[in-house]
């Protein structure tokens, strides 16, 4: 990882991030948003659900979009905001790739977005989302 | 936590959530995500920033919001989209309390709305959000 | 664990450790390291490796050293310098056995070096590796 | 992270990684290997040591040379042995940097050497190692 100027920023610039989501992961982000749904942690009740079998937390899954805007944006991005829509469950074992985009750039300001999609590993869509992010101007030294 | 109806949940309803964040749980995060940006996890790039200091990620803070949505909603509450806007740095130690407010009900679709915030220990903002959630129909025998 | 005396520290005496290594365990690591090698947290993208299924990190497995290297020397041990050579790929679910042996001492210096070898459920050995450590001298009172 | 193949890599080729090292890293590591020495996990054993304060297991610090192993060698690296050499304590809230370079390769065996070192904030060397790392060769079609 490195630094990044906002003029390296290209619009169409892409990246990719993929992991198997794995019960620890949505264990551990249980335990970090105290989001104890059952749903996502009741093997038990989730059995009872449409779904048949324990969902990771749609914010969970949300979160990999990070991974690729650090990866875009380089050293020091801001965040600014994110939407997402969750399309479809991502269950224990599903391996999700990321896929970001950058979408627009705003010089003025030094803000661009990037637009994201989740698929599973089946080519599923399970997640589109977009961000709005920030290049810290170089400090004056 | 129990079951609700969609009957049960009230527009203006409100639910609240307070945590300290902690450096365990930005590493955690991390850990989950793969976004190891400088900015969360190195503590002497974050020193020459303009924050001064490591700043959570805001897709973590964020995630706090799913633990008051599933408060409102009960068992088994499907999350469809969230917004979310980065507001102010949330820094290690800070603790943060999101409140969460139903804003609309669509009956149709047995869907509803709830607008949250999330506001650090001196009442500043740091987050404003809306998510789109909808309660499953019960299962018939 | 006790302390132990560099005196006590006999050459040939051994020590193992066993334990099954779990998907957890890799996501915990790549999650302390920031490796997110695909081969270690992508089930897909190892499906489509020689090794047909995720492997856990080397350096994940190698770690279990540490708990003979400090069964052997009591407590306070300091490790000076390790090496370790990879030899076949621990996978989900394997169970592996560390055993260790004290393999020279440098009394002059409160030294000692310790081989190690690690197999897995079938005996098939998956690392060695060789340790240098020190007993730190009793402070004086 | 991407595919590269053997002929990108050259010697030179240089990658750093930079992180804190939290009190939360060391737990998880001890949970992991079940290294629980009290110089790691027992403020008040360590502050009796010479050390004055806990340090960070060696091999942990050690596992952050991963990072930069992927990011040279690419998707799918496979680590074939490491030398490591602790050459000062890393405490908690230490940031450390893994400074890695390409220092040989092996045409005909698909093999590359990394050297590494890594210092803390003040640039002190706490640890150096050397690496034999392979690509695997192209799957046939």
């Amino acid at each position: 990882m490195r630094q990044r100027t906002f003029e390296e920023i290209q619009i169409g610039e892409k990246t990719a991030f993929s992991k198997t989501i794995t019960e620890a992961d949505i264990f551990a982000f249980a335990g970090i948003t105290g989001d104890f749904n059952p749903l996502h942690v009741d093997a038990e009740f989730a059995r009872g659900t449409m779904f048949k079998q324990r969902v990771a937390h749609g914010m969970l899954t949300a979160g990999l979009i990070d991974n690729t805007l650090t990866a875009i944006g380089g050293l020091g991005t801001i965040h600014l905001s994110q939407t997402v829509r969750f399309m479809a469950p991502v269950f224990i074992g599903d391996t999700v790739t990321v896929h970001s985009e950058v979408a627009g750039k705003d010089p003025a300001k030094n803000r661009f977005t990037v637009k994201s999609t989740i698929t599973n590993q089946s080519g599923k869509m399970v997640i589109e989302g977009e961000a709005l992010l920030m290049l810290p101007r170089p400090e004056r030294q």
